[in-house]
């Protein structure tokens, strides 16, 4: 693996201290070795040189929620849903999650993998360099297992890590509509086994209408003895008690939280559950967004994320994600940032990334600005001049 | 000049009737002269061929309203002014618009050509054909006129049809903060006549704190009578009676309408003033958007535009704008996608542009998605497969 230094930087954020100005970073097999002043910086040998020209350098993204296996289109739908037609009208129209289960159910494994691979393309030219995939449009066995295969394989095709999730109890699937308790059986007796190799955590989506608390727990229960954490789809659309479940069992994310309390929030803060928030569900659905603020200050870790999905955050790049939650959200700039860099890495337990310092993953964005305020500032502008995974350029535009 | 034959167009927008299923467009010397169904095509002879491969293909956008050119950094402002800092915590600070003007001052000529520029490919990457540029960042006759002819170099030197606007009277200068009279004396007797042959339209900022209705009609009966059309900011942060002003003088459009009225919107309509809407800058300010299912109803042509600034809309691509106005304003997306490309046309007088169809300008997008309808659904992603302007490829990301 090639050395890689980076000069010129004009700031750089390495979310393991104060703002650098006039930096150096210095990457060798894949791991920051320097982070600082150019200064300070130790000769630096044979590396590739990258001059960064006064541009701003930051962690790269961490996308902890997505769900970027899937096929069929919804775009119509949303049109249809933002002129205010509901639920049953669109349920009316075939479509709504059933209409992305069954064409995916329908799409071959290959094409599956051709789809999320062109959208973690683009999340990757967008400065992402790690990405958490939810299972949870097959809704069966077999092509719940197939979604979370490919999901591995957009880890080991493409230069970006992947952290995958199951979550074969993201809705009822239509065959099961009157046995509730036939799924869920299913689910933990069946699919969970079978997840456990492919898929690094449980996800349940607890909510009026998908699952209740005590089924939730039916299902991390299970999930726990075979040694998968839980994440927690929480609080998004009503106050259901998701939040109190993730504190409960001690999750690793509790995710959405739209309706989550303060109590709430000092109970996950206490256990430790990492918030991970998504502003482009509660743009697309016009509903409040998160608290982000009264999370941060009952001493939660707070991540950002995509959400990508077809029914209600189509976004690929954080860029969005962050002007959402500095415009509507009301995290400052310096906070959306570490948001979307170390709060999905610890979302994901991954202490060594999300961060530039010695030691930890040579995972980084050349932004096209001399700030990374610019990226909420500038939403609709691809600002990325490079992304670099493991001290490897591997996305970037010559803007 | 080569002649361009797209083919293989899944859905196409024409502005001009339905969407046309499995369509052709022909264009020849820079004109449309065939948009319609595959089997009605003519013989195509020796053009040029792009296979569209199914993608969708609409109208190049207008982008109706925009400020591109100015110097400086404002992003730690917009960060301050995102956690509530105050318009005289900002002004404190040496920030907002008279730290843009100071910028643009200080910047020479071909510097404010090379930051415009980079704006313009971006917003030309995004799929825009043809741009409004407003002056405004000067405030003094030379730097004005300086604007207007960088305005002017973008559209001589990009792929890309540049309308000026003179917005001399956009705040008062500090210099003349304790002499009003003084300024519009300056702006009606010095900066008109030398902006006549530089721009299109003149433009005044109607709004407490800016130009009363009484000083805007002084210098739009000024401007008429050297030939200038009005286009008004009007009625963005309060009612001050810049829509009223707008019908009265027969403007060509009435911008922002945040706080429009029913009565004011008969009023335009019925004078025919097109209303141009920019909802990244209601979005960035925290205020409700404009009215525009209201405007519609009452009969105005409604264009949305960036309005690309460095203070409230740091906006390069339309397809956020689009996905504000569908989202927050509740345009239909059939209503968004006329509006951008369409609408702006009208606004902008260019009876011939907006509209694929014989004898129109050959300016149109194709998108790398099934329908347009994917462009609001997906804002932060750059869907522009392909943008031709006047028959030629001009930009384009292969995804």
């Amino acid at each position: 693996m090639t050395d890689l230094l980076l000069t010129g930087i004009g700031r750089l954020t390495t979310n393991a201290g104060d703002t650098v100005a006039d930096a150096v970073v210095m990457i060798v097999d894949g791991e920051i070795t320097y982070a600082g002043t150019s200064s300070g910086a130790p000769d630096q040998g044979r590396a590739d040189r990258v001059d960064c020209e006064g541009r701003a350098v930051i962690p790269g993204f961490v996308d902890a929620h997505t769900h970027v296996v899937f096929a069929g289109d919804r775009a119509d739908e949303f049109g249809l849903k933002m002129q205010g037609a509901s639920y049953a009208d669109i349920a009316g129209l075939g479509g709504g999650i059933v209409s992305t289960v069954a064409a995916t159910r329908a799409a071959g494994e290959d094409e599956l993998f051709q789809e999320a691979a062109a959208r973690v393309r683009r999340m990757i030219e967008s400065g992402t360099t790690t990405i958490e995939i939810k299972s949870g449009y097959g809704l069966d066995l077999g092509t719940e297992m197939a979604l979370l295969r490919v999901a591995r394989r957009v880890g080991d095709e493409l230069p970006v890590t992947v952290k995958t999730t199951f979550l074969g109890a993201h809705a009822l699937p239509p065959e099961y509509r009157d046995d509730r308790k036939g799924y869920l059986d299913l689910v933990v007796e069946e699919m969970l086994p079978a997840a456990a190799p492919l898929a690094d955590y449980c996800d349940v989506f607890v909510e009026e209408g998908a699952f209740s608390v005590d089924e939730a727990l039916r299902v991390f229960e299970a999930a726990a003895d075979l040694g998968m954490g839980a994440r927690v789809h929480a609080e998004q659309l009503t106050h259901s008690g998701g939040a109190a479940l993730a504190a409960g069992i001690g999750a690793v994310s509790a995710d959405h939280l739209d309706h989550v309390t303060v109590d709430d929030a000092g109970a996950l803060a206490e256990a430790g559950v990492v918030a991970v928030l998504v502003p482009g569900a509660s743009y697309t659905l016009r509903s409040p967004q998160a608290p982000g603020p009264m999370l941060l200050d009952q001493g939660m870790t707070v991540a950002l994320a995509t959400d990508c999905n077809p029914g209600t955050s189509y976004l690929e790049s954080m860029s969005m994600v962050m002007s959402l939650a500095v415009v509507q959200m009301g995290l400052s700039i310096d906070q959306a940032i570490h948001a979307a860099t170390r709060g999905g890495a610890l979302s994901l337990q991954m202490p060594d990334h999300g961060l530039l310092s010695p030691g930890s993953a040579g995972d980084l964005v050349i932004i096209d600005a001399p700030s990374a305020a610019h990226i909420p500032y500038r939403p609709a502008t691809n600002l990325v001049w490079k992304t670099i995974k493991a001290g490897r350029v591997v996305a970037g535009i010559g803007h």
